[in-house]
């Protein structure tokens, strides 16, 4: 075999600090901090800045491959950390403060962290679990020197470190699969499962996540990252700022429609990414003082299917380009982005908009298929739909410290998700494998399901879930939340469903509940509704 | 150590189209091919011609790591070979066919070629060579069946190969540093030096050029390359062209001003790329037929500096946004392109063009800095030039069949091009090392000398050399050419260059010639003037 002749080159997260510091050094990182004031640096200080964090580090007694924790909003301090900690070998380990903090101690044990950084929001979770999480042996609170809580823990201020340390660095060279980052996925059922990425998968992700095909990011933009940098690295979008020399616009923890409309306005922020949710909150509080966007050119929405209604609000009164992208943990964390074809560019609006509905196209690297239940491939032809499987180099191929367990099926990673694929490989989510509903031999979507149900004006929160079935192995139950002092029957929302779907897709039954829950993400626990009705009798049953 | 625990998916070229077929099955390649017509495929056709081209290669015995090579056109076949050669394992060799037959014939020696395939144009190169290149076992014409020429060289028709092999082949996958693809350097000065790409070396190539601070390429665009495919693989257009799925236009042998702008019209075409002596071609031709673009948005102008009347042409006149790049065949090729920043958005149209004559910023992935005469890192002020050395993962370690030599300073490739770079990381181009006159340890441009030369009417070319001098060491001596009918002394030449430059860098003499010698690629040849005016005696020695 004749090798190529060209350098050899490690791929290294630390090159992108470099490269933004060197290229970039003036380009801006604008925090809204938990101070409450808005700071401001460039990717100099920042560079700099990372470097005395990675020798403090040292001084802390972090060994390659250990694991450094954060739990902490979207700001410098927790960008500086992102390049210091996988920068010097370590291993960054982001943490949903949104869970429980039981939950938080099981992670930081399984993960095994030397160091804890925290925004202090966050310091009743660290006092609730420090007694408990004897691996981790320095409390870091992200906060100036002066702003320093009293606290029962023994805390080290971030910015004490910073000051006490050099910024005489080299970053170190190693094996581009060296483990840089570690995510737990939110576990809606059993523990936690770490997803360990490497040097060499993050690099590979930030370039394809840099595409025109995806999130299209260059050194003309302002990025907004509404996503949090505990939600798999913000999507990616701290390594993609460095890559490009963008401005980087962090929120903190003011994620209120106010606060981020301000914070658009006054740093003419040209792009952002977030989960629905988010947009709906920004969208209502716009609406509401009949604002607009001066800058903003478009939005990426990922984290659950953004609803049309959005989308079409978005794009048509405020100009705001709606790119739909679909991802997960499992892969660091982008699959596919829904951007457009040559062929697309002479469609009518109204045809366009059903094309960017969908969760999009695979972004270059990714390879995806769809199964039926006896594993064979499925057509592309934007109907059957089945399970999907996905592989590449930014896919997970085991979980951290479960190596004796493959999670693969044949080399390829189940996402757990149900989808179709049209011809012109556009995927579309149609459901969560464990939620679909298996109705004698017929797959039923439990997500149109609901779509329907919160059509209803009257309806509030709607949940789909199978219910044992002596004929048909499985029919939908439909648990419905009334709008506060709304009215509607069973039969009026059965009612609804007619014209609608395929009449055996109805649900065969509806119950209304006070609440339904929801997991740290503020996705449905549909498990624990399972749970809840897995003794229901169906009235046709 | 810990690793990451991703996918272990080697980087190989073969899934550029596997990609472009799966995901883009039916955008267009379209091609102006030697038998006159217009020919068109899909991504679906050239992926399975690609997979009997691999099965015919077998059937002609080459394996692994041996070379193939071309003497074509950009074209649809030109473009399956890219895929077959290098997917199947084998090192795609591209000749240019502009270089004198002796000198092709001792590349094809020296690179071991097994098989050449060649456009028809080129058989009477094919004729001359033959009989001296006793590795090449089979010599395959690129043509239609029906039009096989008649030769004394035994031909094989492309066509046949393809007939008689069936579309059933598995890529196959192996470690991603094997060796992919060889280019020649033109070779001014000795005998031509092979560069070897690999797989990784290639991929990661082409996600760094289509970024949107690089190319900007994506599915939206029909791309026109009027770089050729055998000059460092049209710049890798044919690599993004699949990886984006965009549609792509080959003008093959026609690249006068009324060829390229039918094609361009014809088939919507977004984005082109060449050299600025095709665009001079171009633009006298739509200037004298008053024509306009109605779909080409931009166009990659690298190959050497274009003129800032041109760039200003095609922005103002013609709504061409124009992308300086730049880079060379040891760095696969792209090093750096001109594209701007998020503090630009607010300049004037004038200080815009100010940044766009320069050749741009480096691509994520490249590193690059100016050094003095001691090796010393020279300031990044625009003012500051010195040899420009490059590294990364694209970049040249050693040359082919010289891995006894170190074409390296520290780890950094010598590119043999004089420059600034500006505090915002723009690089611009001064000169070339070779060409520098060192003039008592100042350094004086050769271009800077030669363009204001061009600037004067009666001037058709004008190259600016060293000749010796006791004193100073080097002084610069102006070669010129004059235009047909036009006169101009020695005198009023000198005196044009008041006020145009510091007095002290104005030429100490001035020669009239018939004409400079050009090489392959256009370039003047200014060794060969070195060696004619070696024994010059300067007037003022």
């Amino acid at each position: 075999m004749l090798k190529g002749l060209m350098m050899d080159t490690p791929l290294a997260i630390s090159a992108l600090i470099k490269h933004a510091d060197r290229h970039h050094g003036d380009a801006q990182i604008v925090s809204r901090r938990v101070e409450g004031d808005i700071h401001r640096c460039t990717y100099r200080d920042l560079h700099r800045r990372a470097r005395q964090m990675a020798n403090a580090l040292g001084t802390l007694g972090v060994q390659t491959s250990e694991r450094v924790a954060t739990l902490a909003w979207n700001g410098y301090r927790h960008m500086e950390l992102y390049f210091a900690v996988s920068g010097s070998g370590a291993v960054l380990h982001t943490i949903n403060p949104r869970l429980h903090p039981e939950q938080i101690a099981w992670i930081v044990n399984h993960a095994e962290d030397k160091v804890l950084c925290f925004d202090i929001t966050f310091l009743p979770i660290i006092e609730a679990i420090a007694a408990h999480c004897g691996t981790v042996k320095t409390w870091v609170a992200m906060i100036d020197k002066d702003r320093m809580p009293p606290s029962k823990v023994s805390l080290t201020c971030y910015e004490d470190l910073i000051n006490a340390n050099s910024d005489r660095y080299e970053w170190p060279e190693f094996d581009e699969n060296l483990a840089s980052s570690l995510c737990y996925t939110s576990g809606t059922t059993g523990n936690p499962k770490g997803v360990l990425y490497s040097h060499r998968s993050t690099l590979l992700h930030t370039y394809a996540a840099a595409l025109p095909d995806a999130l299209n990011m260059s050194a003309r933009d302002a990025i907004l990252p509404v996503v949090p940098m505990f939600h798999v690295n913000a999507w990616g979008l701290p390594y993609v700022a460095a890559m490009t020399g963008a401005k980087v616009v962090f929120p903190g923890a003011a994620l209120d429609g106010k606060s981020l409309h301000d914070l658009f306005e006054a740093e003419r922020v040209t792009v952002s990414a977030g989960v629905p949710t988010v947009w709906q909150g920004l969208l209502t509080y716009m609406e509401a003082n009949h604002l607009k966007f001066s800058t903003m050119n478009r939005t990426v929405i990922g984290g659950s299917a953004c609803p049309p209604a959005m989308l079409r609000l978005f794009q048509e009164k405020y100009g705001v380009n709606v790119l739909h992208a679909w991802g997960m943990t499992e892969m660091s964390p982008l699959g596919t982005a829904c951007t457009l074809k040559n062929k697309h560019l002479d469609l009518s609006p109204e045809q366009r908009l059903a094309v960017q509905y969908k969760q999009g196209r695979v972004i270059f690297g990714v390879d995806m298929k769809i199964v039926g239940d006896d594993g064979g491939d499925l057509p592309w032809d934007g109907k059957a739909f089945g399970d999907l499987l996905v592989r590449g180099p930014w896919v997970l191929r085991k979980y951290f410290k479960e190596e004796n367990v493959d999670p693969l099926r044949d080399g390829w990673f189940p996402t757990g998700d149900v989808s179709t694929i049209d011809p012109d490989g556009y995927m579309q989510i149609t459901d969560r494998s464990k939620d679909v509903i298996k109705s004698g031999g017929e797959w039923i979507s439990s997500i149109d399901i609901e779509n329907v149900a919160v059509s209803h004006p009257a309806v509030a929160m709607a949940a789909c879930i199978s219910a044992r079935h002596p004929k048909w192995d499985e029919r939908p139950l439909l648990v419905v939340v009334r709008k506060p002092n709304a009215q509607v029957t069973k039969e009026e929302l059965l009612k609804h469903y007619e014209g609608k779907i395929a009449k055996w897709q109805i649900p065969d039954d509806v119950v209304f509940v006070d609440s339904i829950p929801l997991g740290a993400t503020g996705k449905m626990l549909k498990n624990r509704l399972r749970e809840q009705f897995k003794d229901y009798r169906l009235p046709s049953a």
